[in-house]
């Protein structure tokens, strides 16, 4: 086990986890009890039967975010279940907590079948401003996410959503430390898979987004080759990716899709790229190996086979695309904007923000450091923005 | 509105709720965000994988009790829907950490269907180490209760157990003060609800209570009547309670089974005794009107026809039997005994270690004040231990 390992494990025991609970009214005296529960609370419960939006005045619930997740797909690790997904879930509710002063709650769940969780999460709904979908597997994660759009509160699968986030604004960096515009990358994602799909999704726009710059072109390519019209194994949600991709209708394997490529950015799994692929990109070439623990191709060898910025997941080299960099952004945005629902318009901003929050942008510095003042601030006031206009 | 519900509503506005999290790590540098988060969290992750229980030692789940409710029976208001239970589970859950450090989160459903319902439980339990049922409307709540009980962690519903757990508590200490014992008690409860149920259940006890002390006899008496084998309209709920109770076999209505009886204790509606009902009771008579806001006979009217005892439901009369000195002590004595359920045994325990809390016992002090130094220490250390004896 790796040193750092060890102390999570020490962490983790002598604290107990990471999260607890803390009461926020005074409760000393009989007169408190009175006021903050009964009998004064019953006509708090009036109120809040009369109108539910009341619930967003009088209780926890407007500054309440459910972290949910099946453990279907955790980390680099699939499908382990409810209990080892736990430790995850109540990480991203400490960073709630820690970042934007959202009060988050994990809930990781005994089932795996899609319409029972899309039946929970609805039944559940009343305690929440917001849902956090987190480490569902493809391609149920798009259905269970779509399902629970007209829930009245935002819903979103930080998997996609949050990572296409944080991958466009540092892609967005990127480009300019190479001199081009986004709109002017073709990219090539590997991955087909909820983050792939995403960030797909998010960099070529949907014409929803108003002023906020799509790339010219994305190709995507998952294990079976580059995803095009003339597949016939797609299943719906890919058919919709291949539509809305690859303007040039390329055919074959991660090679040819990496031809001419201004960008490479990979969600897929470890060691797939060599430094010869990375030589067939166009001038500059932008290459981000973001799978964890180990990156599509490790930082030394892209830049010997001429990579001019490079990022990864990790901590331990320059430029990490944090995924903690994102969603609490996005979801205090949306809560402050009383959003019912998070737009592409509003990942657009956040992604914008984001990429304007780094100082002294560099080729070792295209993406804040989740510690640095104020930016998750920036990207909720860009998403609440973007969610009133 | 009462002067009581401005100042609630007021407070609840101004705090926007009652409780929050709180994060216990630190959590303020890249390296302590890799201990706590990523990439160590990975180890913790692989720890509870292989083996669930290790959620108790490395996660929040090991303090953490869902209270959860389907709206359908609250205070005093019936079916009034998730929305207006939440400020009162948030309630339920803030006393939870004030008395005795449980963090406890409030989950309001928007289903009513049992069998929904015990799904839903079921499937967020890999969260909790206990499960609070609060305000489901009788006869569901029995059923919910009963099929949870596999769960592997405690699940009890409130308004039964923890109702009659204080109520016990204070019957035994009326009996001290009128120089009987609880098994001298021929009792009559009115109300054959999920509270009127579990406290004629776990005063008359079911032999798996050892050495713990049961009332001499238990009538109880519902709207149509008093609850005897002979009557044709009782779901199976009420059979069983008419099998274990009414050994004289009584019939006929509250005037009749309250004739010789030395204690009554009210749990079903307003100003449904009056004094002359009172006086055909024994000598001595113990009164117990529970019932909120209106007890089933007013303190004054009970003792002017000759109640010895007086207890209400009420915080401005002296003898408040109130259900907040009940489920904190228990469940964390559950919780620190890593019970699997809450036995009558740990109930009956509960309930002489509060009775036995009681200083300077008198016809107007016969339970604590919730505020008072330890009890709920004292409650929940004979709760561990009867779980473990």
């Amino acid at each position: 086990m790796s040193d750092i390992g060890k102390k999570s494990l020490e962490l983790h025991k002598t604290y107990g986890g990471k999260i607890a609970t803390h009461v926020k009214v005074p409760l000393n005296t009989n007169e408190d009890l009175s006021v903050a529960y009964m009998p004064g609370v019953a006509d708090v419960t009036m109120a809040c039967t009369y109108d539910p939006q009341n619930t967003y005045v009088y209780t926890m619930r407007q500054n309440c975010v459910a972290v949910i997740t099946d453990g279907s797909s955790v980390l680099g690790l699939g499908n382990i279940g409810p209990f080892g997904a736990l430790p995850v879930m109540e990480g991203k509710a400490m960073l709630f907590k820690r970042f934007v002063d959202i009060d988050s709650f994990p809930i990781c769940l005994a089932t795996q079948d899609p319409e029972e969780i899309v039946s929970l999460v609805r039944n559940i709904a009343p305690s929440f401003a917001g849902i956090h979908l987190e480490d569902f597997a493809a391609p149920k994660c798009f259905m269970i996410e779509e399902r629970l759009q007209d829930l009245g509160i935002p819903v979103m699968h930080d998997d996609q959503h949050g990572t296409a986030v944080v991958v466009r604004a540092a892609l967005m960096n990127a480009a300019k430390v190479v001199g081009k515009k986004l709109s002017d990358l073709k990219t090539v994602i590997s991955g087909g898979g909820a983050a792939g799909q995403a960030t797909a999704k998010l960099l070529v726009g949907d014409g929803s987004q108003g002023e906020y710059e799509h790339v010219a072109d994305v190709i995507v390519v998952d294990s079976k080759g580059i995803i095009s019209e003339t597949r016939d194994d797609l299943d719906p949600y890919k058919q919709h990716i291949a539509q809305i991709t690859n303007k040039e209708k390329k055919e074959g394997d991660l090679n040819e899709a990496l031809r001419g490529a201004d960008a490479f950015v990979g969600l897929s799994r470890g060691n797939i790229v060599n430094p010869s692929m990375v030589s067939l990109m166009a001038k500059d070439p932008i290459v981000f190996g973001l799978s964890n623990p180990d990156p599509e191709i490790m930082p030394n060898k892209a830049k010997e086979a001429g990579a001019r910025v490079v990022a990864t997941g990790r901590s331990d080299f320059p430029n990490q695309v944090n995924n903690a960099l994102g969603y609490p952004g996005i979801f205090r945005g949306a809560l402050d904007a009383r959003a019912k629902q998070i737009s592409m318009k509003m990942l657009m901003a956040a992604s914008n923000a984001l990429a304007e929050s780094v100082e002294d942008l560099s080729e070792e510095n295209i993406i804040p450091s989740p510690f640095q003042d104020g930016i998750y601030q920036h990207v909720a006031a860009a998403v609440k923005e973007a969610a009133a206009s």
